[in-house]
């Protein structure tokens, strides 16, 4: 279970995103729909990436297929509203980097000063060019770009 | 077809908003997708009438059930980025409100001078305390709210 | 406004799809946000032409730009549960397509004798070796696949 | 890391249910987007819960929050297609249930013997007739209905 895990405070994070909600991320209870986090987790990810690497990712020979990803939910997210999101490295391995991204709403120095929910996204790079996908390194053009998000 | 009507610019909607754009909403041709554009106009309407009422909508006798949505596609959006959202009446009647949503990106004196998209949402108003749920006329409380979106 | 234009029935459509609800596609008033009925509307339409073409559409020179979408809502469908999605062509043009959508659940000789509601979709076709991408005639592999969808 | 552990098969999972695939859950890679998984994640458990229930989850005074969800993905999903949805319960707690899905597609003597994907979706009971929203056993209505999907 998840009890026991600390609440994770915005100094864990390195860099920050800013997302609008929708109405249609809102369920029949009212609460933001679980899979609608995804949503953000992933925007933050891959824009970040793409921020810091400065080229298009998508044309290196090496790219990062998601291979797991989980999110934990502390406190619920209110609609109309707007999130703040941080990201950091839990780890930057040979082949694969683990991102945490915290989802924060409110005032910073009150009920915003705790993540709302925690999600964990898990890139493996493939070798693009090679149609059996093997794993291969990080190219180091991304690995550069990532070192900085590292705590 | 569409060609001959005019496309929008932004002096042609009254109050704004602003949205960020997702991974998720971009499909496999690298263009938003057109369903997503209707979480946009959604939220927009949505928002903006919860924000000029200024009481909870949903607990009114009378509530607006959507009739029809329509969103014509002038430009592409690219990701990442944000959208300006801007809203108008188009129609302001007894019992229906016809909404005009225009989707801008961009610096407003160039390629974000004209809307990328225009949507168009028709609410109508039942009586929300009788299970057959008859056409009832739009409540003071919100007809005074949309008054000001008229153009 | 909508009211004086019929309910579709059964007979209006040509060929058929079925798609399952998804807890996510409800919104807080506990019926179907309006914006992922475009969800079903778009994958009936590419569905039955990437069926009925019988090769890739993506690598043919000229592709369907979805120019406009509409839908209008005639009774609330329900959750859990499955839909039945019709489709046929309003208009098979030079450049341009127009895709009618019948939404139905329940019963066809009961409830779901007539569309919970009608979608519209309109492609029009460029030239997608020029990078101005400009109009063009639907392929006529195309335009024989659409052929029998014209009521 | 993810690869230590086995890829889940048609029989470690006890009911099954169907989904069909949308245009919009295909990214710019030509995959299914990692978010809609937890879409059809989402629907197999609520769906599953209120069939297996037989009365309104929604009216019981100790309702089920998501505490957290996970996806492990082993192989890419087509579109066009069908996924077939099982659904085990990997605990039974006193107050807690966390469930696991296989996402699989294709034959199940061939390429659909091995799960696509696998969620695990965790379910905290709390007593929704305190604001507080206390921690509370699991209804035994509940219980009952969830034993039989233990492995």
């Amino acid at each position: 279970m998840t009890e026991e895990r600390r609440r994770p405070g915005r100094d864990d994070y390195v860099a920050w995103d800013t997302a609008t909600l929708r109405w249609a991320d809102i369920d029949v209870y009212g609460h933001m729909n679980n899979a609608r986090y995804f949503e953000l987790i992933d925007t933050v990810v891959n824009d970040h990436l793409a921020a810091a690497v400065g080229t298009d990712i998508r044309a290196l020979p090496a790219i990062g297929v998601v291979a797991e990803v989980s999110c934990r939910y502390f406190r619920e997210v209110t609609y109309p509203g707007r999130l703040d999101l941080g990201i950091a490295l839990e780890r930057l391995g040979t082949s694969s980097v683990v991102y945490r991204v915290g989802i924060f709403q409110g005032d910073p120095a009150g009920d915003g000063a705790t993540a709302a929910a925690e999600g964990r996204f898990v890139h493996v790079y493939v070798d693009n060019t090679d149609a059996a996908r093997p794993v291969t390194p990080i190219p180091d053009v991304v690995r550069a770009a990532l070192e900085p998000l590292v705590r």
